[in-house]
């Protein structure tokens, strides 16, 4: 159980967390922070917060549990800004999508990585952003992934789990450079390939023919297409070594279909599909359409 | 009306255009061909055709309409059995995802483009293959792009359109070169994208932690790659130079992606990456999804 619950950014992510918690009867009060009073009067008005107060350093008094959900290049500063305000007893966690950039954060506004703070990443979402886009449910059967590091509070880990577990998710822990890689691969380089894709036919000259002829494949294909870009360049720009990496070996790959292609090779072609098409199958869809990974 | 229509390949596409004629009325009767007696027998049973051949040449015997909706590869064998069986008055039209090498199918194995040919595309269909998978919906408020040649009989063309718009699709017309360049643009790109990513990350060492940490994003942009690798390798195949064009663009504005993620240039992400939001929120989300362009 959590008294005191304060969740730096009342978005998608941080307002569906209050939304499962409160369901749950996990949180005696939820009070929220973020730059806009006009998001958290908001989520104010749609019951997912208690109360708020814009300035972090206020909100976190006397919480025993604080969220920062902000985009990536936010963390440093909301980091700095409650410094000093956290109670003795207090667990500090995020929901960043890139890891070692939020270590550094913390590292860089708290001098050291303190042993309350559990870094941590739910991996659930959906292209839409804000508030009014969150629902009780969306950690229902996700994985939230926790990257505690080795001088973290066995205490603070447990819990942080405990609490994503009260919103129905199955809490897994991994090391920060291995969860940046795994999501570099499975969510990042996707998002990306979306994101140029579409701009990419945009710019083409018969755009508006090109998006008429588009059917409910390239709808799915670029579904992701519509998150959030602040959060997205953030999320480059944080894990930019693992992404580049990702990129640079997917340009690899469809650099030697585009040669197979070009060879006429039919037996190349329909190898990578076929392997391409196991793997897929294998993987299964078992999940509702309609998310995405953030 | 079609008195006798014979489909040559009756699988998703033409499988799905059989239930739909004959839900409206519009057929008396449908022989289906195909090289698999098993497959058509299914077919059969299923109540999708009243009969079938496996003989081409047999199949097409006093029909006035012939679509044939086989891989691209099998396009010139199949016009080449059927040549000298057609009657004096019957139409020939295809369901090929690429048009000029159908057309040079066409020219090879009739000597000249027929005058009652009339090459054609539906843009619907589904990760899925077979008759099994075919529903009489499949057409339904879909569009069917014809790619009639100026020594087209535009009496043939009149009457494919009629049986695609008997069907419940929005027929449209346009040249075969521009056909073959939007749709390497909106479907074969995606496809060629999401089957290489799908094997890329196939290779991780990592392969199963990655396809357990990917959520629903990854699930919807890679669903296409369940699709048939026999039918992608012949459309890569068929479309080679349009699909290498769009292949090489899109490197192109992915490598620009990655130089600017090197740079950490945040502002030309966020650009991009905006850009790409705009385009796709303007291309809405008014199908459903699941579907897939072939």
């Amino acid at each position: 159980m959590i008294d005191r619950l304060c969740i730096i950014g009342t978005g998608l992510i941080g307002g569906s967390l209050a939304r499962a918690l409160r369901a749950a009867g996990y949180c005696r009060e939820i009070v929220g922070s973020g730059r806009s009073a006009q998001h958290l009067q908001q989520a104010l008005q749609l019951g997912v917060i208690d109360r708020y107060d814009t300035d972090p350093a206020q909100a976190v008094a006397g919480a025993d549990m604080v969220l920062v959900a902000v985009p990536l290049g936010a963390m440093e500063p909301v980091f700095a800004a409650i410094r000093g305000h956290l109670g003795t007893d207090t667990v500090l966690t995020d929901a960043g999508s890139a890891k070692a950039s939020v270590v550094a954060a913390a590292r860089t506004a708290f001098g050291e990585v303190p042993k309350w703070f559990v870094p941590g990443h739910p991996i659930a979402g959906t292209e839409q952003s804000g508030v009014g886009a969150s629902f009780a449910d969306l950690y229902r059967g996700r994985c939230v992934i926790l990257t505690p590091l080795p001088g973290t509070d066995p205490q603070a880990s447990a819990r942080v789990r405990a609490m994503w577990e009260a919103a129905g998710a199955q809490v897994v822990e991994m090391g920060v450079a291995h969860h940046d890689e795994v999501l570099a691969a499975t969510s990042h380089l996707p998002h990306i390939l979306a994101f140029t894709l579409v701009e990419s036919l945009a710019r083409l000259q018969d755009k508006q023919e090109i998006f008429d002829y588009a059917a409910g494949g390239f709808r799915d294909f670029t579904r992701i297409a519509s998150s959030d870009p602040v959060m997205w360049r953030d999320i480059c720009l944080a894990n930019a070594d693992a992404v580049q990496d990702m990129i640079e070996r997917f340009v690899g790959d469809l650099l030697a279909l585009d040669h197979a292609v070009a060879a006429r090779d039919g037996e190349r072609l329909l190898d990578i599909f076929s392997r391409a098409k196991a793997a897929r199958d294998a993987f299964g869809d078992g999940l509702q359409a309609g998310e995405s990974d953030e």
